[in-house]
């Protein structure tokens, strides 16, 4: 469906990019924004400029920073020998919201999966490894998703953690098993973060 | 919840003015942008930037255009006898894909409601009365929504009309009461449309 403006259009069309967001929704959205709040709609345009240009990867954990190191990694006030790994930001945020743990991340920004191209390069491993040699983290919290790649992602990193010498513990039993860690309620992810089990 | 980047908090935050998208979605939004679709999340700033600065409303239907005139209004293609009035530009574009109408239309931008500040004057009448007295217009089909404001306007319009000598239709029963018509489904819109009814 196009309209008599191709301004109009190409608005239509760019926020298909947004996931979940079709044909209607996209129009819907537009012509809120259009009739309704253009401030709302020209502050969204900034915002995503900024971000989709400022926005990288910290060098430590490969979260999202828009410094060469996060504020998590470069503060002072976490614990830095307790490293925990996830799978995306989004787990991140999602413990940092429901747990009281303070100390570090380390983001995968994706999950072991060959058929997708993602080995332990992509997934950033070889850094992991580094850091697990200087000897700073004592105990390695995987917080993989408990899906069939994310398993073995752990089974990985585990190995991974003994080589190097270094305790390992998963978020204890709790979190529904085929489920994906970001959409848990707080409560279930706050108890399976408390009562994490030893791996070594 | 805030994360480690100011840069992103506000990306999150700007995501919420579009309706239907509360933290959850913002976040899902957010990185779904930053870990796959950086050139798409690009394209939708300089869409989003070019539209809430260019798009303004055509000066004869009051629809959204970047230019004084919209391209139906400017166009030698459309029957310039039949004003088909619609109560927002997304109406207007659902009879655009669903019927074959050739003629133009006016869009109010909203219906009589004196509780919400929208009286004649907001909605644009006087520029209607204007075009209605030029003797062009023969015949004014209302399409305004079957819900109690949209056939307040609806009755209002048809006594416009009937001032100025100009016949009034009105979109066929067929249109669920309640609805609004922007929802409808295109064959149930395609036959209202076509089957609409002398009003004087
Ligand atoms: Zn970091
Ligand atoms: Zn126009």
């Amino acid at each position: 469906m196009s309209t008599a403006s191709p301004v109009l259009d190409e608005l239509l069309d760019a926020l298909r990019c947004l996931p979940g967001v079709g044909a209607r929704s996209a129009q819907r959205m537009a012509y809120h924004l259009l009739e309704r709040d253009r401030q709302g709609g020209g502050r969204l345009a900034t915002a995503l400029q900024a971000a989709m240009q400022r926005i990288g990867n910290c060098v430590e954990c490969r979260s999202f920073s828009e410094s060469e190191r996060c504020a998590l990694c470069a503060g002072s006030t976490r614990e830095r020998s307790q490293l925990c790994v996830v799978e995306t930001p989004a787990d991140l945020a999602a413990i940092e919201h429901a747990t009281g743990y303070r100390g570090l991340y380390f983001v995968l920004l994706g999950r072991l999966s060959p058929l997708d191209g993602l080995g332990p390069e992509e997934l950033g491993l070889p850094l992991l490894q580094r850091r697990l040699a200087q000897g700073e983290v004592r105990e390695l919290i995987l917080a993989t998703n408990p899906t069939v790649e994310g398993e073995a992602t752990a089974h990985y990193l585990a190995e991974l953690a003994q080589t190097a010498g270094v305790r390992v513990s998963r978020l204890a039993h709790g979190v529904p098993l085929g489920g994906e860690l970001e959409y848990i309620d707080r409560g279930t992810l706050a108890h399976a973060f408390g009562s994490r089990l030893p791996l070594n």
